[in-house]
């Protein structure tokens, strides 16, 4: 194999397949970047056969070449510093040379590495996925969808399946669900699909796949296929295949959960309500579960308070811009409040209460896609 | 006591007091800020008892009003998270009371913070300093003679006095040098003292202090005056005094470790060597002790090497834009040739060598004022 690269495109791509690969894999060749030379261009991929990921650099891009291939080929080679020996390399092209052995050759200016190659034939393929059901959404959309709601995914595996996000389709709207069980964020958003019978209920993608597609998505309103099979799901996006392993296991029915009462609700200034139980929670951090307390004070105004007997209190009043419903006195785990706060692109909140011991809900006022629901804690 | 004072000079004045704070001290009160309200405006000091700083706010500055006494007193809090809160307030000025057993109220607009103070009496005082040598140095000079030397300290307390840079003056030059006993730093610098007589030798200030103290200088070219004493040594910027203890014991006397002769001498573009050492450390970092060999390789070439068998080699060329003397091959600790050639402002270096035993000298070709020692690595 030989082959002459645009350093800063082999930079990037190398960066994006590192993303799936662990150094703490069982199988020796996924500590590796497969490499691929073929008349089109150069494929690179990396993997932890949970996620694998597969960039594309080729030929030429909008009229300028990226990749001459003398001889086509394969190789696998070392992921650990490879990103960092690309970058550094003096000069604006890298040919890469394998000889017998599969001893590799980076020469780039005066800089020559000799690099000990592993076997390609020894790398896992790629699954194969039938492309019948696809849907597809704008990048930046699916990067907001991702953020709105893999925050609240568990991080502990007592319950592996609730580690991950649930997407579901029904005619055309897609709604994603992650909750930790003490917190649920819910966000809703029209796709497109190539049949209008697409439809699913516990494809169930693990948090930690969603936050590394984030990371590779560019901030564009380029369409992204999404193809669901049984156990993966493929992200398919301009030179780039991201495929992830779904969870096993039933998703809990989470619907019902949501009360559709309220008996007593306030709206708030998103910006001043979050600062404020930021301020709590300077107080309640350590040792306190980030237990924020949260009271009427009559007039239609709210106390915040928070207390941690060796350092101090802190309160806060707030206006709300509504209020409607009963007196209310209620302790919540503020972190949780925070996060959601920080997602909702909404310049108001309406929180919905039924009762100091019942989950409540909070809504952005300015669109009906997103609901988080949070439960109580209990202080006495 | 009670004051109202401006949230942006009160935070950085919090900031820089807080960087001489351990939460590891065995002097409760030393946990804590010491706030002291005067007719002239509000000091805050900070302490681990080897670093004290003190800074001051007053009352105006530039016309600017910065701080309403309405009683004198003083108080000493917590200094965990007092920088959080005092930045997360709401409002641009914060009003300050102490109220009986030391009961602290701080208020910005809606939010009030309840805070359990601590004895002021209690907390030690700072040095008494004398100020009869004094010597003056800019503050951006200052900074770039601590980011100069300061890297060269060793980490490790077998020798303690080696954690320090010595500080030295004889007829009005300024002479500082750190080893680890691998390498040395060294730079000289002219400084204005009140008297022509001033002069020290043993003076070895903490590298911690020192890298605290860069943190807080401002990057401008206001004298700051320097006072030394037997255990002490004193910077006095504006509104800022910061103390720190000296180190005990002799530091080792370093100028007769300097060759004054040189067997092969080369002069070579510091960017590009620093680019071609960094690539060859890729290749070293893990366990092999950064280890790079350097050899000639005639016609007054030069051949950068470095080698870790399970993942292969590096081969870097360089032409030296100057070549002398007699053919070479030699080893070194390749990072502390990288930590020296980002402190050296000089476009070019020049290294000089008296043989592969022996401890070889970089210097900048542009000026006089700065002296690097590296002890070779035997790799047989």
């Amino acid at each position: 194999m030989k082959f002459t690269i645009n350093r800063d495109h082999f930079v990037q791509s190398v960066q994006h397949v590192s993303k799936a690969i662990s150094p703490r894999t069982t199988i020796p060749v996924l500590t590796g970047i497969k490499i691929v030379a073929s008349e089109d261009g150069v494929t690179l991929t990396g993997s932890d056969s949970d996620i694998s990921i597969e960039s594309f650099i080729p030929k030429e891009d909008e009229d300028i070449q990226l990749v001459e291939i003398e001889e086509p080929g394969s190789i696998v080679l070392q992921a650990r510093f490879f990103a960092e020996i690309v970058k550094k390399l003096p000069e604006e092209t890298i040919e890469l040379t394998v000889a017998d052995q599969f001893a590799t050759t980076l020469k780039s200016g005066s800089s020559v590495f000799n690099l000990n190659g592993l076997d390609p034939d020894e790398y896992p393929r790629l699954p194969e996925i039938e492309e019948d059901n696809v849907f597809k959404l704008p990048a930046d959309l699916l990067k907001n969808i991702i953020r709105q709601t893999v925050f609240a995914v568990s991080t502990v595996e007592t319950r592996p399946i609730l580690t991950g996000v649930n997407w579901a389709i029904e005619e055309g709207q897609l709604m994603c669900t992650a909750t930790d069980s003490h917190r649920l964020a819910m966000r809703n958003v029209s796709v497109e699909t190539n049949t209008n019978e697409l439809s699913f209920s516990n494809v169930v993608i693990p948090g930690k796949s969603l936050n590394e597609l984030n990371k590779i998505l560019d901030d564009n309103n380029e369409l992204t296929d999404i193809i669901v099979t049984e156990n993966q799901i493929l992200f398919k996006a301009k030179n780039i295949l991201f495929f992830s392993r779904l969870l096993d296991g039933n998703y809990p029915a989470t619907k019902n959960m949501i009360p559709t009462q309220s008996k007593t609700s306030v709206t708030l200034d998103t910006k001043k309500f979050l600062q404020a139980i930021e301020r709590a929670l300077l107080l309640s951090r350590d040792g306190k579960n980030n237990v924020v307390n949260l009271k009427t004070i009559g007039n239609g105004q709210l106390e915040i308070t928070s207390v941690t007997p060796e350092v101090g209190k802190v309160t806060e009043d707030i206006v709300p811009l509504e209020f409607a419903g009963e007196e209310l006195r209620i302790s919540f785990n503020g972190k949780n409040i925070i996060d959601a706060l920080k997602v909702i692109d909404s310049t108001d909140v309406k929180i919905d209460f039924t009762g100091a011991m019942s989950p409540f809900v909070m809504k952005p006022t300015e669109h009906d896609n997103m609901l988080h629901l949070f439960s109580p804690v209990r202080t006495y």
